[in-house]
């Protein structure tokens, strides 16, 4: 897998993937950046969380269960010394559904947890605690 | 931290930071996307990137030489069976710049690699392997 990141101005930075699509980063102003994207570690916790939430809506849909909403919150806490990792994540995952039982989300993340996520399996590698929790809500 | 993940539609996933900034996520359509952005697994490879690129930006500017130009190029290799975690990654550090000399490169890419960025770190004790090369253009 190939990618490139090019300085767009000061501390902003610009990601292409093959397919030439573009992710955004940046830092605040306090480390000399301007604040216009998410910054590298924030936008590191989000890919973890979408990489997760790929497997677990894959699987949801193979079991033919309708999804109205889907969403995940990260709660990541980091080093307090340089390199400032992250130790531990909490992520939340909430799907909404009409015929999705909670058996079948649980079932869901355990897989990706587990056995599918390459991110989350890198995460847990390098020694950060990883927890979750899981929430049905009925549209 | 605290970010959330909230689905679009389809694949396609949202991540917002405390901020409000967002960064997209979606796969190709081969696994059930409409490859309207880059995938978790590019972004995290960008977001890495992205993290050691602010240490380097910071310390060449510290050092007061101007930087006109400055990308990173990257390669990734991936296990073949699940989790497809990063087995390697290859990172190739390029500075255009009117008056740094190679040694300010690498000593910044060194500093980075070796000391502050949080994101290199997590990789490295993930088992993953990362090699890295520099260039200085001349503008």
């Amino acid at each position: 897998m190939n990618a490139t990141l090019v300085l767009e101005s000061n501390m902003r930075l610009v990601g292409t993937n093959e397919a030439g699509k573009q992710t955004f980063f940046d830092v605040k102003e306090d480390n000399g950046g301007n604040n216009s994207a998410a910054s590298p570690m924030e936008v590191l916790l989000q890919s973890v969380a979408a990489c997760s939430s790929v497997d677990v809506l894959m699987i949801i849909r193979k079991k033919r269960k309708t999804i109205t909403n889907f969403r995940v919150e990260m709660d990541g806490t980091r080093a307090e010394e340089h390199p400032k990792v992250f130790t531990k994540i909490h992520f939340t995952y909430i799907l909404e559904s009409p015929d999705a039982e909670e058996g079948d989300l649980i079932r869901a993340v355990e897989l990706s947890q587990n056995t599918y996520c390459s991110a989350m399996e890198m995460v847990r590698r390098s020694g950060c605690e990883i927890t979750w929790e899981q929430r049905i809500i009925r549209p």
